[in-house]
């Protein structure tokens, strides 16, 4: 009875379906595929990336969205392969889980024909992909950098966390090095806190026991700030004037809004970067601007005068 | 009279306005200043950004345009100037024409706090825009040598004409260079062409009297592909396999697109990079995506594939 119902509604959609097929021959699909998250950078990404996707089904009428949030490369894997064979995609954003696994899928989508747009961390074949947006790592220690040396210019002492070994760090710590040179600024010490909280925690409480005066702490990153600021607490010191982090945390922009001396200022690394990606991706849909290459998302200081440019009062980060 | 008139009618605005005034204040304004042209790849750049106007006007009813095309650059800054004066302008979309005289003027756009994006050619002062939209130099010489490779996967003699000596052509060069490098493919000569079909036609006149054999031509850009292939022909020489252009000239993509074995392919470096650059201020302006940052575009390889997704019929360009 269900079986034959079905069948029916078919015949019908078939009879009087021709105008909504021809509708449907106009509207253009766009796969969005991330890893899941439910706090963090991660977090934030999966807040804009839904919202971007709400808004572009309103802005664009002849675009259609499905948007997967996967919790390993496994599933983001059977995300991307599902959305080719079930929905057809004409175009993919996808931010890999990781490198490797994911290259494979992608490079499938690619050779189908859809429109690719990898962000953030690429994959392990050049040149796969038409549109890469990305972080600006370099960009990210030069404007911290050049923060310090505005607040010191006298110069002083600071000590520095820096993120998990990889080039990334390397990238971000070389570019802050070379816009603090000359400056007057000495670095006391620079340790791995891997973008972790109770690692700097750690971090810092060593820090704290080893120089009886700093001035300043370039934390490089939000979580590790927090952390920071916690061993700061802790110790009941009151030597150091101020902490900078990174990537835009909301607690952080926050305390910036507020004029909380010890946070005067932030560098982004914006989660919303995948909005960006899938906004250009609708761009490339819809209009003749050209969108393939590679959009490489400026890091900004983020002092008391933008900070509320930058708060996103609903999203997880 | 007509005072009194237009006296009544601010009166009657302003009495009946209040609305209409919440109305306006929602309403974004963005500036486009380009140089004007009537032919070439300017002339492209200015019917695409007319038409992205448009159908943005279209996409986004809270987003006014002002467009302004100048014949020079005295010209252009004062559009610039009205467009804060008169407008208000919440963001500038612009293409310099020369980079030393819009300097000071778009810095005062960015100073007033308004949205800067400076498209192709940069400023004379580096961190003034917050988005900076520009072709891909090297990539465009790169594409370019990797389909002569592929072209000639013996190796071949071919000459090669550059454009006006600039760094621009330098980085083209280079890495077109480097992409036959090892390839079996033998340079005979490479003179300047200046991106001009009459100093091509002459350069292709010298070579053709010079080299007895030539396999294929890089031109390097569409204008001079022109003047070569008028040589050519003019020499009567039918030793030429192929030559390849460069920058997306709507009649040599369709040449491409009808299979002229002549001009198999393109390389593009698209005059609606303008329309990628007001597009993306749009979105910076009505979403929380991040825009701040450097967008290279990617010359793109166009072959009988995929030409006609290039091919802009109403486009003088």
């Amino acid at each position: 009875m269900k079986l034959s119902a079905k069948i029916m509604a078919a015949t019908v959609a078939t009879l009087i379906g021709t105008s909504a097929y021809a509708q449907e021959q106009d509207t253009k699909v766009i796969g969005v595929s991330i890893p899941a998250a439910t706090h963090g950078w991660a977090g934030g990404m999966n807040f804009h990336a839904k919202q971007t996707v709400e808004r572009l089904e309103e802005v664009y009428p002849d675009l259609d969205f499905v948007l997967a949030t996967a919790p390993d490369p496994g599933t983001q894997v059977n995300d991307i392969e599902d959305m080719v064979a079930v929905r057809n995609i004409d175009a993919l954003v996808v931010l890999p889980f990781e490198s490797d696994p994911l290259t494979p899928p992608v490079q499938a989508v690619a050779e189908s024909g859809a429109w690719v747009t990898v962000v953030d961390r690429g994959l392990s074949v050049p040149g796969i992909e038409d549109l890469y947006v990305a972080g600006d790592n370099s960009g990210f220690g030069r404007v911290s950098g050049e923060f310090m040396v505005s607040q010191m210019p006298d110069g002083g002492d600071i000590v520095v966390l820096r993120g998990i070994p990889t080039t990334i760090d390397n990238e971000r710590v070389d570019a802050f090095t070379a816009a603090i040179e000359g400056s007057g600024i000495n670095v006391l010490a620079m340790e791995h806190g891997n973008w972790n909280r109770d690692d700097s925690f750690t971090v810092m409480e060593d820090y704290l026991s080893k120089y009886p005066h700093i001035d300043a702490v370039w934390a490089s990153d939000d979580d590790m700030a927090i952390g920071v600021l916690a061993a700061i607490e802790a110790a009941g010191r009151d030597d150091i004037q101020f902490v900078l982090g990174g990537a835009g945390m909301k607690e952080m922009i926050k305390r910036v809004a507020d004029g909380d001396p010890m946070i005067p200022a932030d560098v982004t690394y914006p989660p919303s970067m995948i909005s960006t990606a899938i906004e250009m991706t609708a761009v490339g849909l819809t209009s003749n601007a050209a969108v393939s290459g590679t959009f490489t998302i400026g890091s900004v200081l983020v002092t008391q005068d933008n900070a509320m440019d930058f708060y996103y009062e609903d999203s997880p980060f």
